[in-house]
């Protein structure tokens, strides 16, 4: 297992898109040197963007997230989050009526910028959820779980409409050692228990890469040729963007430890292009 | 596909084992006629025994609960819950230490009946989590999900013990149209996230079966050929039954409605001996 | 469930894409009344493609098969297969080496369009395996199952590189009451069996959708607004049509009878926007 | 990871569990020291058992095939197949009719020795398939994969009969380097295309367990705590020894080599009572 040099690999393409979390920062922070590669990127020209499965916030609250680390130069239209997909699922098949949603009130953003009606599962009666037309995963924060899952089991045993998940992620870290469940978990059970086919939005699924490959295409006409997918996780980066025909790098800074992923490689048969300690550039 | 007569396929058997829920009561109470079998198989010299993957309580507070809807003969020698089998297993498996918990008080019985200490998740603090030997799961109720599910995903992930779940179902009905999310839904979750494999003890597993056919025999020495398996659910008490080599009855009564039966046999090619309206004795 | 007019539908989008089979021809050849759809289409100016996840011939070959049945109109560049998708991705990620592969040597058309050299498994030497570089599942026949799929099984576990499989589909219909497996469910096998996971093309993936949308775009510059789905499976082609946004119409007309539609559309959860008897226009 | 001596250990149990391959031989022939420990067990009145999910041949045949490495007091009474559950399974589920197989002319032993027919399905002539009772699948080898997988298939998608495989592992080595898929693999694939349940006999299972537990008593009347299992591979032998209630020993000398053993464990959270180089006595 050969661990290469990330600049050296970087400078070769016109395009990079990072994975957020375990690339760019973690739960202390910014990630030692990741500021020197924005600022190499800069002075290169070679565009970048995050592809996060978060879809908990906004693009404007996410960017906020890596401005507190310093990471200033990571702007909202850089950021691509499956919510995005979410939102833009909503906007072609449901044209009114409500959209049911477990999660946060930040994370109802990928519905309220639509003419939509976002009602929390939790505030849904059901005696009026005769017009909730959709149901939205977006967040595992924000509701009471017992309760609300339950509520949604119940709503889509008794409607035929569909449920969405904005973040296929069955897990997220929330300090050096703990790690909380994800909403894409949550969605899982709920398929497990009523047997409906959830959709999934977010990496590794092509659509995530596809949203991103057009959204750069008017400030940067690349072909896939010219991008560099960066992440920690090969179930969902280094796959996703294998299979979209993009180059991949795995660092090793987040999900994937150094001792274990040559292993892991093995095990899955997902293969990166190259491996790097880190996306750092660090001299 | 032929409806039977209940009592006249039953009068062939030398014991009965039942499912509870869906074939002796419902959430209205006792399903109509049921206590007329009772009487038919005490006079007959039929045994009868109830086989529930319900952990949730002792065999004592089960049948209490049979009892407050009139079926009085069904005393706790008669209840074979799979918390039973968890209990067994924690005999054998775990000599001391504590045991966590996933459910309320009354489900800790299965635990507490054994020489060990039963600490609810909530309650465990992780500085001393290092004499925990086994992570239960009991039931849905009794704790908060978010929390509690959490805590459970991460001491697994930190320490190397093994998990047990007392109920492997997925939901169980609280109303006439509505079901909650059962204690093995979370089990599955909690797998899910965690990548662990978590032991499961209840219906369709052989062990319950066996567990059952041993039970019997001081009072009932019989050979399986003797045995009738009563269900509602194709996937528990059907499947379970005919692969421990019981005949066995689906009654139409719980989960599976006669306007779907055939199509749900067909769909999954698990087929019952005969097939009933109910369990009750009409005339 | 109600029952729509297709022409009435059809006739308010741009562009059409059709699943094949089930759709415009079966076991028996051509279904009843689509020629007449086509002329509707010409007449009217509607753009019409068939997106179809067989890999087992060129589209060239593919549009035989429809002048057989007198769709005279479905030219090559009408047909968009999920051989087109693998072939992409074996051009942006494998530059150069040999491409090993189970199917018939008409399937082997995706690779050798490409620089590539095709090897039947079959006829791999293990010595020189090394500079395979990707194994790649096209169809189902051509090759010894047992031998073969047992050599692809110990190719994976000794050589880290990828396997793509140009077919999700699990079966596919060879006469009115018969089914065969489909290579979708011999690379399942070797999935389950080796633990590598196996990158898949084909509907419902939005890869498909996407291809498919691009591809149409120089003669059809539509919004996915303009663009109706047509297909008979509710897990392929509604789903992935929902998914990227497109409207979709369920027939009647192949997998999924009147009779169990309702049902089916219920146990899933996968809604089609309308149902029709077939793409047929019958005055 | 502690690695323990194994004669230390198994001098405290009074009957030993041996899973075969990988245990007591393997692709080069019987395991070097395995014959000082059968002689260690004569010696010491400890009782001992080959627990095997192979159902190709009958416990003669087995074992002859140990007679043939040099362990001539493995007699086929001390020899329990997952065939002999597949076969009290018929002799309690199916009275009459005929079997159809997949499986060698060896491997029918396990219906032949009840008094039902055994038909291949190869020769079954679908014509006649009316009065076939149940479909067993019992080995891999003997029949052609593509036409007779492709026969059961339809078999099981036109009669609502049941389905039952004699073993449940997914492959087996055939040489230092290579595996081959195993019935297991090809039943899961049958149940992957036809979406019926096929009913699984052999470790990890339970029934696998009690089969043996209640077959030793007559010899060896003994309790849980007096057993241990020996085996190489997690998920079958450790896990179904464990939930069972057994100790276990996880043997280095076959499925888990010692450099992936605690990975291996921590992943799946399937945990040996003890860890030893091989089941070999050395002194």
């Amino acid at each position: 297992m050969k661990i290469r040099n990330f600049k050296s690999i970087v400078s070769k393409y016109k395009v990079v898109f990072f994975d957020a979390f375990g690339v760019l920062k973690n739960a202390h922070g910014r990630i030692d040197g990741v500021d020197r590669t924005i600022d190499y990127l800069n002075a290169q020209g070679i565009g970048y963007y995050v592809l996060t499965n978060d879809a908990s916030r906004s693009p404007e609250l996410l960017a906020d997230s890596y401005h507190r680390v310093g990471l200033h130069d990571i702007t909202p239209d850089k950021i691509i989050s499956s919510g995005m997909l979410a939102s833009e699922y909503l906007r072609y098949k449901v044209k009114k009526g409500k959209v049911a949603y477990l999660g946060t009130p930040n994370s109802a953003h990928y519905i309220e910028t639509l003419s939509l009606t976002a009602i929390p599962i939790g505030e849904l009666d059901p005696a009026t959820a005769e017009d909730v037309e959709v149901v939205v995963f977006l967040d595992d924060e924000g509701f009471d779980w017992n309760r609300d899952i339950n509520k949604v089991i119940n709503l889509l045993r008794h409607r035929n409409i569909p449920a969405i998940v904005a973040n296929s992620d069955k897990a997220y870290p929330v300090s050096k050692n703990e790690v909380a469940a994800a909403i894409g978990a949550i969605a899982n059970m709920v398929e497990d228990v009523t047997g409906k086919r959830i959709i999934r939005f977010g990496k590794p699924d092509a659509q995530m890469f596809i949203y991103a490959y057009e959204h750069v295409q008017p400030m940067h006409p690349v072909d896939k040729n010219d991008i560099l997918m960066v992440g920690d996780t090969l179930g969902t980066d280094i796959l996703g963007g294998n299979k979209f025909g993009l180059d991949t790098v795995m660092v090793l800074s987040g999900n994937t430890p150094a001792h274990l992923a040559k292993q892991y490689i093995q095990a899955t048969g997902i293969t990166p292009t190259y491996i790097c300690e880190s996306a750092a550039i660090t001299e």
